[in-house]
């Protein structure tokens, strides 16, 4: 329990997870055939601590990271959003996760290659992290794909709960499922219990249903995964954007807000984004509002990160976007 | 009134106002990330103008340009259009007014951001017009833009009428309200006086609600538009594309013509310029055909400045684009 | 009549036709303003022989290029896919045909301007094909293109009939008819002998209109044009990559796959490579189904030809693409 | 002769010949690995024409264009330098000239490739050249590579030498051989006669010595090109932008101005536009140094055509561009 | 004087001044003809302040921008560079200055096209400032651009040099005379005060010569501005990146780096950083050798902003670059 | 030693080695502010297979690939270039090696960035090796890298000497040091043994120094290096595309032929290539004279792979390239 003696921590969130260089194609593109990539940064959580400092908040992200152009390009995009970099782990050898998308033109779904096998991330180990600076926070965030990516992530996000357990720093923890690291039921054993108690849990319905065989109604899902994992707060995003949340007691409901879309993967990094937003301002339903708008910004731009502002935010929920039944 | 010893003028229109570049970024592409951005000039009257031109009108625009690679830029645009710019006023220094565009992805909509202020068109003076090449036409138009500029630009406005008005010159007016630059109440007052009269009265139904208060259906709305202006006709834009307009005694209903929206700025200038091209050949249904047509192709295409020939445009026509009712 | 004795052979298509230069502007440009032009090599039987190599038949394209950097470019192409150029007559001079193509923004439609006249492949003569690669095969494909365009090449097909006959390879035809190139009622005289007899014909319900005045539903049309034309098995297109076939008995339906369009052209010689797939595995059914999906792959990707493998195939196939009833 | 009596001619300069459209590729790209080219017209007659009218003067062309897209495409780079186009031949069918370019980078020279036989330009009669415009003009200008399209084109080059000889008209001639159109002995035999009497004539150092076997020093062979052809003036240009003038008795020499090679095409043009804009001011001497900075401004451009304004060919020869000695 | 009792200051170094959007095309393009350009942020003083961000030091600037996605652009740049922004004058309205470049080609010159009237940096106030940040530093860089925007600029410098005299801060100064902005007479009047006294003073040759008259070898001219000024350290680039330092008493010698030359701007500045660089540690010949080979870099590079990090300027060094005599 | 009774190999060159995903960005450009990224599959066996095939050869490269658009993307560029893939080893699992480039911009060096590590070529076993297609060959070419990717990859090299020296298959080997790998040192204990007894060697002078500490003129440097290593033949690399060559008895001069330096990497395979060249039609001085060519055109190109024909190259030395003394 934080007491009131306690300073102000330095940070409103810090986060800890893989960033990798994502290169695509073009819509209508094969990746095969491809003469040029564009190349841009991307990671669940850093997607997250960079789209809060936009708005605003005080962000560190606190993972490795090579010392070379590639780390750097990284880098860059983190510092341009307002993200503190004080924490990295920056590593003198050591390469960079990277993944190659070919966004969908149906009949094409989506299809992501990764190449981030023994990157600096996966090989980070517990006494290389920054605990300073991931616990002088207002919320550590983390998500379910850190503990696939090695035994000593895994051990990075126990010991990080523990900690932030220990100095009553509330966590919040995204499922995440990612087929291409680990099966559903690997998965499952493992994330049980980091999102048991976590005072904020994301997953998507598609998850709780694979991962956790939950089923029902969206309201009876949300609650089930909530009680289950006793979280503060479950929020389970549903389609394109949309999301219910388990406040404990009621659930709320946030239909998705309709997007022109453009590049789809960063959409629940933004969603959690949104939700955290509200539920540091101490307004869960403000958060779903931002959480869902945000969603739809992150379907409608190029990239994983969202750029905006909040001023923009506010404007285009003040103009009709984001609701909440 | 035109007597019959007057020479055949030698322009079928003549206008002036402000052209500036305009700089945009892809759609899903954010302007505060942009590396690269895409230049093209466009101005409300001069896209009337170059549009006209291609149609195989011969069209005069007479604003005024800096003596700079910037200017020339604009010039080469429009004469590339077929546009004379005999009567173009150009300025030894002086800035060429500029604006950004981000264009609509939802949820997010356009966003323009003018740059404008000070330009060498909003320091025009009356002195500075090409009145001989102005006049020398079948018809002058006009828009509502101009005399929200300056001071000196709405003495421009006034003085054109008059002189038109003792010429026997013919006028239309666009109101194209613009909210950045002024007040609805402001624009009202300003702009009553320089629409009243005029033998082609062009608004949308967005601003005669706003600026005029004008309401009730669109066959309503129009009537009183042009009854209230004293206008010959009155054309009145609603929703993307379409329109109704008012001959002084019966009301033409022009639905849109579908299409893929792919730049929407410059549709409201396209539809004005078929009815133009309609007015002048006598047959005023000729020309809501050929302005739908046109607004579509201005939302199928990038840029403000639609690019046609008469002949696609008698074909696509022929094929079933545009109806009237 | 192939005997027990006759050896394996080389190819399972061989092909024969023109391949073009396609020179193209993106979606929303106009041709007269373009600065740079996408440029791609497109031919409908090469077409065929690319998705067929890429989906790993032995395939040989036995067509006339200039020995020129131009030549070469689309000779690169269809090395790059798989297909065999063993047959290709180099042509010391000689022009390479082009086309340039402005993709379709409603209300405009899709303009190709085909600037073709004269080329090497217009100019091939009989006594120039390798005959010898050309007849080495388990399916001869033709289309209705070749013979519009010269008398020689009108020979050609004529003779590579005549050749297939004799040898007792099968043949199969695609109308494919072009309004550029000839009237319906032209086409319709010198087509049908070629369409008589031949194991797999393809035709679109709008060329079996337009030509041979057959009308009725689908599977009245398609019974009528595969009986008519004494065909093994007749293969209808209807609408954007869907068609109905008729086998000699009965009709196989294969609704259109769902697809985001990219690039229109191609998408009937993807139907056609699907259904040949198929039919050289003895499974028309197959063959339709994959030619449903094929083609809606051709319509989501840019380029006429259309870049897959066999396994992205079957596994869209097995999510649920490509229904036949 | 011009008589007193004869009204101020409606151009400075007219022109007739082919304009194509040039495909290129970047430096350091091959032509056969091309995915998207550079697209721009270029003719040797309208390169002149274009530059002068850049400097302000009033000059047309007057060759063949379908009436296409690419036809347009020709005409809107034309008409945005100012060139009037009211004399050009619009061809309802035909064909556009093109070429393809890669530039040089050592040890590759630059290579062009022309597909340019049947062109509308080549199949242009005598009697579809608009004489009235061409002849209206203070001076004819044609080249040596009209004669070598077709038989019609070599008859249009005698009969405007011919109109211009009967009306007093002077013309000027610029030889540019082009290898791949004829042989040096046939291009000698017929340029020759062509070449004799004309008022400015030009000719490479190569040119001379490959056709008509002139040799010796540059002055030596400049005086024997000017003495035996009987032209008023002969410009012989030498290296890259350099050039040597007889004026009928002395010799003029003009060194080339360092440039940054960017794009070769169209030096020679931009020579013979500035000797031209001299000699029609009556000045030769001022001539061969806006030659001369006009060739370095081409090769230091992309394109053909070169971009600039009297102003700055003013400013760059005060600032010590281009002398004279 | 700084006493021992004084804190560590938050900054190495700080500044204020004007950064553009600086707006160009690549080189041999003109701008008239310019379809898209390349958008990035320039300006003399935080060119300064994100290199030494780069190299490891804790800067600030503290110019004004507008609240708009192109104050964003700018402030985006800067961030990613490390520079600190807290200080930064965000204004609710205001435009952003821009300029325009054409790279020279010779025997072209660059061209810039300023557009920077009345931007919001022109209309700062010394109340406006972020007088705080500015203080807080190890050393305030000024330039001679500022004073030359507007009489409020010009009032912010005179203040900034009184607070940091009065604070015991060291200043230096760099002279960078925009001759688009004044003549050279008014420029040397107002920024003699304003250099008189300063710890570091950079002065190109050429505006030693036109604003101040100093003439003689580059030793003595050093000399010259050195004691003139009263300056502790006085620093004369010479061409392309060379320099030579006059420290008080000896004249130090520092040739230009030879490099590719990529993009001009910035090298000054890029010199100016490397000096403060060495300066700042107390070496500065190291400065001397950094500044050479920074400004070698900038030339090098694409943009204004020089990339690099302290390792690559060590690791080039060592390798050879960079030599003081 | 082959007898008469061998059949013809069906190859005229093997090899075998890592290809790789080369990334780069345009000179100029910083890699860590990259947003695209140039694709193209390099690796220095390939290379040579790929310009071989491209003269003309039957050339294969036996390397492994992984199943995946990118292991696609590397053996598509291969087959357009005509080389065969039918001994590639598709790995269902496994990581394409990648390299990110920076292009020299003095005084930054050019800087190449490897990401090879634990790549489906260095898992490559020795049984996994078509050693068939390998065999089936006048000449199997290696190089020094492969040993150095790692035990398994030395293993292969090792085997595959083995087995030629068994089959009387003449071997190249290019020594190839990559000091990101392995120190000269080590390399230089494992390549002795390697380089001892093939029939064609190559060796750049700066690897001569660096790992076997030959010293002396270019001759005597050559001479040792043939002598020591007991090669029928070797080739010693000098200055940028210059060699020299020693054939057992004498030394030949070749030297660098002029070029335009657009793109580096691939010169060293150039030359190799057309050595071999030479060598397998019996004549090493037109090798020689391909191979200075070949080094040529491979700097003046973008790419690693050299893109030409024997037609281009026969041209090239027709008109004074690559001289022999």
């Amino acid at each position: 329990m934080r007491t009131e003696a306690t300073p102000e921590p330095r940070y409103d969130l810090t986060t800890i997870g893989e960033t990798m260089l994502r290169l695509s194609v073009p819509v209508g593109a094969r990746l095969e055939m491809a003469a040029t990539l564009d190349a841009r940064p991307g990671g669940a959580e850093s997607n997250v601590a960079a789209l809060l400092a936009r708005l605003g908040l005080r962000t560190a992200w606190c993972g490795a990271l090579p010392e070379s152009p590639l780390g750097r390009l990284v880098a860059n995009h983190l510092r341009l959003a307002g993200v503190d970099l004080d924490g990295v782990a920056w590593r003198a050898d050591g390469r960079l996760g990277t993944y190659y998308v070919e966004f969908a033109a149906p009949p094409r779904p989506t299809q992501v290659i990764y190449d981030r096998a023994d990157s600096c991330a996966a090989r980070l180990a517990p006494e290389q992290v920054a605990w300073t600076h991931l616990r002088d926070t207002r919320l550590l965030h983390l998500t379910g794909i850190t503990p696939a990516l090695s035994a000593s992530c895994h051990a990075i996000v126990v010991e990080a709960q523990t900690r932030a357990r220990q100095a009553g720093i509330p966590t919040s923890f995204d499922v995440n499922y990612r087929a291409k690291l680990w099966s559903p039921s690997e998965a499952a054993s493992v994330l049980a219990p980091l999102m048991t108690g976590v005072d904020l849990l994301f997953c998507s319905r598609a998850d709780a249903l694979r991962l956790f065989e939950i089923t029902g109604s969206d309201d009876e899902m949300v609650t089930v995964l909530g009680e289950r994992m006793k979280a503060g707060i479950a929020v389970m995003s549903i389609g394109e954007g949309g999301a219910v949340a388990w406040d404990g007691s009621t659930v709320l409901h946030a239909p998705a807000v309709p997007a022109t879309i453009i590049d789809r993967p960063g959409a629940g990094d933004a969603l959690a984004a949104g939700v955290i937003y509200g539920w540091l301002g101490g307004d869960l339903a403000l958060g779903l509002r931002y959480g869902t708008l945000l969603a739809a910004l992150a379907l409608s731009q190029s990239g994983d990160m969202v750029v905006t502002t909040r001023a923009e935010v506010e404007s285009l929920l003040a103009s009709g976007g984001g609701i909440i039944r």
